[in-house]
């Protein structure tokens, strides 16, 4: 196999970095992208990559590759175009909802351009495993994904077009998923590891994927848009997004004998903190009534005062409706609720949901259904029930951690990949099963694995950049070498610029030459933004001394290197050897 | 970098291979993909690769990188997913038809899915090009297009959504694009070799793509839909698609005085045949009447009697209407014409097109616009005259070469390329200018150069299969080695057949071991079927011996060759040093 050439020229360069970047710019990686002149925005969350974003990103895929291959995953490739029919069979037209694109051919049949393949690869599997004997298998392929996200946003951190690496394991039972599961979660270890990436695994949501488990792996960082739980006490590995997690919710007060139930007048008492200050009781000793309009009925949610409602853990509880939000006042009304003082007592015709919480505790403050009146003393089972129950509480910093009891931290974090332990939901809609030893039929069971490569990419500069620009890490930059040469209108700066770049290339470090008629402070401010790891400088008087200036990108000090120790300095530099 | 892990045993491929394929698959490529089981169709034109055909299609994709990295062109990535209004802005929006999908956001904004990227590409060259000193640039994408095609056909031959290496080209001025052309052409051929491919270059139209010159890559097939007209002189290399052909058209009889016209009554005469026949004058001293509907309006189009109707080059005389087909019998009444014996002479209110044939010859026999009656002697000019005059003729085998005077052969093709001469067609309609060194704005002069990566692959097939399967060129091969081992349970065979295949993965063959237990016939027509170029049989016979049998797939002979030496007769077999 023949050896890429990239000779390159920053004068040949297409890229044009920019000083003034669009004030809607906010994340970090989004701001330098732009002013390195890596992506140029088409349409909203749609983005072209210029060729230094793509050796990148090929960089990056090219990393995912060899640790699928060394995880035993193997390669292939699906269309984007696919059969809405194919969708409706799987249930999931619905689910999908205005996140999928949606579009007729000339003969009016109904498309979609995926937003993921857990129906195409079952298909496949399903035609090609004909026995246990083919089991297990993983599989996956990177490729370009379409959803039509509702808020696009931070450059490539939220996208409506993206490449993935989606991958897909299939397995005979429970114990070879674990398996499956195992090795891919450490093959994503190693894929963030060499991304210059530090990540949290985190208990996540599986939303319209589905499947029973699922992790997120999270890139902490500011921009996030996601919030994680994680428990502080270092001998603890507990860690959700806020989607999911659990914490503890019993309190050391709780244990009291139910007391007869009592109205008090409460008059121009709304909120929870009214009603604490009003009677002089702490919030975890209310419980708090919150109004959902849920598939176009009422939902009547009753919760402990002190917390607050988690809509996906409700969503959840409720089996995943096609539409849920907060009821409108009129709405609440014409329910015959009293917002202020709605009452889970004596309340009839319609769904109570509640969670947990209701039950850890005794003789709660409740609202009495009537404008300016509460109920002291409610006790859940004796006073009312709930016709679902269920941990729908929204965990906040400072919270306890289920396993250990210590506190936990909230931060911010982008997620840059997502496991599923899908089970059965999968092959048992489109009907992929395979014969055991025994003869039986069983529906073989699923794991799926997603990484966005682009996103990869931006949350790798979230965490690897200073006040002047990108640091790649090694692995991921576009080149290897920056070598800026002072005055390359002088003959000997530029025989020797050119020999430096030669011997480099020569010895596998991809390397730019900035060869451009600009002054050293625009030279050094590009090679600072555009973030290459190693930069040298070449100029008159180090070449009067036979030494060239070596910079790592990741350090402000440089080194006067003897001229020919100069790639043994790069090589380690870039930990190559 | 770290060496991909390829080793692969048979028993663990995806891939099944099948005894029966669809009746409806006629190409030989679709059958045998078909058969091998490499590809997986979703849907009319959209297809699934599996591992085996994706390995390929990823070392074409490689091929193409190295061979525009030669050629100095750089690779990023521009969307699929496209605003209307920049195909609005362009005009092409309606010359793409219903060959683009169309769709809606969330928001009801419009998009298109793109079939291509000469906009899009356009507007970043635009962004990054200041000056003349910014060019010449070529660059280049491999990436899905989607296109709703007509009739998907033959595999992967012509599908709706496949991968595609789009480059093109900015420069200052002709000579420049001249120069980049150049190189395009010499990198395109260079790829065609390495994946085996025979080639014509063959002059094209340039059809929705426009710009002025343009030719086509074709790969000799019997499953073609191309018909390419190319010169019998050995030493002359014109060639050309039917659609775009030209060819000499004056014949030697033709000087002649004219004469005056005169009626002849001709009772049941339609065709020319009729006509040539009841008359005694050959077809080439008639002309005959077409009438096509364009655009609403019916066109009168004269024609030697001898010729056939090019309907791209009528279309591009006619500057590419939305609508153009053969016009309805009610149509052509309503307008006043006398299907039959239509005459040239004397219509009006109707626009006349001419091949410039009619002006190729004197005295010809025409329709009198009379139910039964001729005019002979008509002369162009001195009898009629026509609104558009161009070359609208059909070429074909036998025609003489308008290089040479030779006759060409037709032939059918794969269109595995297409190049266009652009000029400043996308430059001018979306203002990519450059300040030139004179300090003058002018429009940048573009290039594009496209190959199908999944239609070089199903071209290559076409040309490199024999009756019991593919024959894959060495360079684009999936494997390079298929280790065949006969009794696989003999502890001896497995342990010489694992060993041997570590030996070569060492050396940088990829290696499949079949480790099926399946009879020595099942595995040697897989073998055959998947095209391995090099066949290795490990067997308990060859292993007392101390020899391996090695077999090319492209020939029927096997050598046996001392184990030590299995190595260099492979690297031999490949042609690898």
């Amino acid at each position: 196999r023949k050896e890429l050439k990239t000779t390159m020229l920053v004068s040949q360069m297409l890229e044009k970095t920019r000083r003034d970047v669009p004030a809607d710019a906010d994340a970090p990686s989004h701001q330098l992208m732009l002013r390195a002149g890596l992506i140029d925005q088409l349409a909203a969350g749609v983005y072209s990559y210029l060729p230094l974003a793509w050796r990148a990103l090929r960089k990056i895929e090219q990393i995912i590759r060899e640790e699928m291959e060394n995880a035993g995953a193997q390669e292939l490739r699906m269309p984007a175009l696919q059969p809405l029919e194919l969708w409706e069979q799987s249930g999931r037209s619905e689910a999908m909802g205005e996140t999928m694109f949606h579009l007729r051919d000339r003969r009016g049949r109904g498309l979609v351009i995926a937003p993921t393949h857990e129906e195409v690869i079952t298909n496949i599997v399903k035609a090609n495993v004909h026995s246990y004997r083919d089991l297990p298998r993983t599989l996956y392929q990177i490729q370009t994904k379409f959803r039509d996200e509702e808020r696009p946003r931070a450059g490539l951190l939220r996208v409506r077009e993206f490449d993935m690496k989606d991958g897909y394991s299939f397995d005979a039972d429970e114990e070879g998923l674990a398996i499956s599961y195992r090795g891919m979660t450490q093959a994503y270890e190693r894929i963030y590891e060499r991304c210059g990436l530090d990540i949290i695994m985190a208990q996540a949501d599986s939303g319209a994927i589905g499947g029973k488990d699922s992790h997120e792996f999270m890139a902490l960082a500011e921009s996030g848009e996601d919030t994680i739980l994680s428990c502080e006490n270092d001998s603890c590995s507990y860690a959700a997004n806020d989607e999911k997690a659990a914490f503890v919710k019993l309190l050391p007060e709780t244990d009291e004998a139910p007391l007869p139930l009592s109205e008090v007048h409460t008059p121009g008492v709304k909120t929870i903190d009214d009603l604490s200050n009003f009677l002089g009781v702490p919030a975890c000793k209310t419980l708090k009534a919150v109004f959902y309009r849920v598939d176009g009925e009422v939902v009547f949610v009753v919760i402990r005062g002190d917390l607050d409602v988690n809509e996906i853990k409700l969503a959840n509880a409720l089996k995943s409706p096609a539409d849920l939000r907060i009821a409108a006042e009129d709405e609440v009304a014409r329910a015959g609720l009293v917002a202020g003082s709605a009452s889970p007592i004596g309340v009839s015709g319609i769904r109570v949901v509640a969670d947990d919480s209701v039950t850890l505790g005794a003789n709660f403050v409740v609202g009495a259904n009537k404008d300016g009146y509460h109920l002291r003393n409610a006790n859940y089972g004796r006073d009312f029930e709930a016709d679902v129950m269920a941990d729908i509480a929204l965990a906040k910093a400072g919270d306890l951690c289920t396993e250990c009891g210590s506190p936990m931290a909230a931060r911010w974090g982008i997620e840059v990949g997502h496991i599923f332990k899908l089970g059965t939901k999968y092959s048992e809609a489109l009907g992929a099963y395979f014969p055991t030893q025994d003869g039986e039929q069983h529906p073989i069971i699923m794991g799926c694995y997603g990484i966005g490569v682009g996103r990869l990419l931006a949350a790798s500069i979230e965490q690897n950049h200073d006040d002047k620009g990108i640091v790649f890490p090694p692995e991921i930059a576009p080149y290897d070498v920056w070598i800026t040469a002072l005055n390359y209108d002088d003959p000997d700066v530029a025989r020797e610029a050119r020999a430096l770049h030669d011997d480099l290339q020569a010895s596998g470090f991809q390397t730019l030459l900035d060869d451009r008629d600009e002054s050293a402070g625009v030279k050094f401010n590009d090679a600072d933004l555009l973030g290459i790891p190693a930069r040298i400088v070449v100029s008159r008087r180090n070449l009067a001394r036979g030494v060239v200036e070596i910079k790592p990108r990741s350090e402000e000090k440089a080194e006067l290197v003897d001229r020919n120790e100069a790639l043994r300095s790069v090589a380690d530099l870039l930990g190559r050897r």
